[in-house]
């Protein structure tokens, strides 16, 4: 089988379940428990929570929350920062639905939100940004990498506007498509909030973490034990978040490896796809990150292209499977693509384990589907 | 080692680890994406939900939520539930933090709440809930077993005075010391909603699940991709969910020769007990599940003697693990015990694969542990 949709998920590592085995074997107390077994449970994750900060270049007196994954911080991000119905609240069109459910439910519940619109590369529109930002914007959340086109937004960029527009805004970041990918520096871009999952890093799903900068004012938006700092409570998953820095571990360890791995492959593929003899739009430039390749083929229909892949054990996907399918194309819409073209787009999405002889396959058989489809 | 705190996470079953193990390699996919081997994990879900339904002698037309645990699923449960400011919201005064905790938080945002008391023998005061139980009553939240005296509420008698005075409340149960422990009848006692957690019967941290009858209106509370029936939203994670089944498969299996069994344990404890030539009282009487027993140590500190049977490796409890301590004692004080004899206080709670060797050994040490502090 071919897999081509690691920005749904990815296939842990075997270190990672490995790790959590071990750990669900052995250390399986609670680690809010008054013995010295729970006690080295807790230490331990302070220890991961140094890790992850200094991964991030963060300073030693930010903090990180461990959640149920990348959706839990999102929301615990956006609703735990939401203290003022006259303040306004920036997002960027094209966040993930984690963020942007957020943001419509607080429009609906009467907050001021307005959305940033998108560029045709995928990036935010800067200028809306400056426009939009100004001293009464409390908080603004712009993802790092869509998970749809693989855009990047940059950070530093942003930060400007918000150091001259709205300095004391808070600035979160979904970064689930970004960490142990591309780079992220949270001091050098002033970020108080930050988002990142296990699963998409060859970890293990239902665990998550969102980074909070020292001094940025969060709410908890679950009651229960106070775990987590009283930010977020429920039985802390110590095996789950143990594999996670597992998957940290070995995902930086490789990061600059592996973004030239996959930046190749993407090379390659867009090569490849220039012989298709078929005319196909590449929505994802070259600023882009590569492991994600948005693809346009216009006049046909996504969804069938990717049914002929699977029926040929090659899985692409046709959006954001993060999402059930209602949602639409919300992103590829933003950037101004047309409903023909938007019902003509696949994703492919890399990790380094992916190689170029299946790259040969995939677009093999598009040139194949063409073919059947012209007889 | 010695493990008596089963009440505050249990040991996962090799059956569930292993299960994990399998799925997480060869089943990662993203349950929500467009393609077989997802529709496949969907569909196996969909079983998953008829299954716990089933065990919990509901209607096929009930609904299952998996969750990250069962603080998520109290939380969705009672906030869910949440829709008139007017209408009034009961809680016992002894439920578990994550349903107590939103409680308090419902009060502190204006909404009309109220607890009933505890009776002596640690059940909810049932006089008490007729008397608070009238036509405005929207919404009831009593636990089955008390996570920290092991009090089993009678869930028939608690309908019966639903029926009568609040005929259209909805009835919400925090199943968790219960489940695939005690015999839960939903049909019977017309519960709309039941929390559980796969950590406290030997699955995995992470895991829970809500059940929800058929017609019981539910709101989400939290924003993202709409998994779960537009109820919780977050990549779903299967292989978590799969071991789950595993732990509530073996332990429902074995449901009524492990309660046997925990009983015999719990019955040879109290008998031993008797001996120590110390005054100890058994919070938990007779009518309690036997795998949760609370004893009074009065005049001494619960915490030390906990500390003392640590340094010999026999772990148990000092109240609600699934907290940070500064919740205190308040299910203790409810019931009417003293300042003094709360601090007495340890919990001990059983799992099946206990011992009567490994009781021996704690009253060994309980005795050694008195006639040092009486030397």
């Amino acid at each position: 089988m071919i897999y081509f949709d690691n920005a749904a998920t990815t296939e842990p590592y075997s270190e990672v379940i490995e790790n959590f085995y071990k750990n669900s074997k052995e250390q399986y107390f609670n680690a809010s428990a008054g013995y010295l077994p729970s006690f080295n449970l807790f230490n331990n994750l302070n220890s991961f929570r140094k890790q992850i900060i200094k991964l991030l270049n963060g300073n030693e007196s930010d903090n990180i929350i461990f959640t149920s994954g990348a959706t839990e911080s999102d929301n615990l991000a956006v609703f735990g920062s939401c203290f003022n119905k006259q303040k306004k609240y920036l997002f960027s069109i094209g966040e993930h639905p984690a963020v942007y459910n957020c943001a419509v439910n607080l429009r609906e519940r009467g907050y001021n939100v307005e959305f940033i619109n998108l560029q045709k590369n995928g990036q935010i529109d800067y200028d809306d940004l400056q426009n939009k930002c100004d001293s009464d914007t409390c908080f603004v959340s712009i993802m790092s990498v869509n998970n749809e086109t693989g855009a990047i937004n940059d950070l530093k960029k942003i930060r400007n506007i918000l150091d001259q527009k709205s300095p004391d805004a808070v600035f979160h970041v979904d970064a689930v498509q970004s960490f142990c990918k591309i780079k992220l520096d949270v001091t050098n871009c002033k970020i108080n909030l930050l988002s990142v999952s296990a699963h998409k890093i060859h970890g293990l799903k239902g665990v998550g973490a969102l980074y909070i900068s020292k001094g940025t004012k969060l709410k908890n938006i679950n009651y229960g034990g106070e775990q987590e700092f009283g930010l977020r409570s429920g039985t802390i998953n110590y095996p789950g978040i143990s594999s996670f820095m597992e998957a940290i571990k070995v995902s930086s360890l490789n990061q600059c490896e592996n973004y030239r791995k996959v930046l190749e492959l993407k090379n390659y593929l867009l090569n490849k796809l220039k012989n298709v003899g078929k005319t196909v739009k590449v929505v994802s430039d070259e600023n882009c990150s590569p492991y994600i390749i948005s693809l346009i083929f216009e006049g046909n229909r996504g969804e069938t292209i990717m049914r002929y892949l699977e029926s040929r054990n090659i899985l692409v996907g046709t959006g954001s499977a993060c999402s059930t399918n209602k949602i639409g194309n919300r992103v590829l819409h933003s950037i101004g693509y047309s409903k023909g073209e938007i019902l003509g787009a696949i994703r492919v999405s890399f990790c380094a384990n992916n190689t170029k002889n299946e790259i040969d396959i995939f677009v093999e058989n598009i040139k194949k589907y063409f073919e059947e489809v012209n007889t």
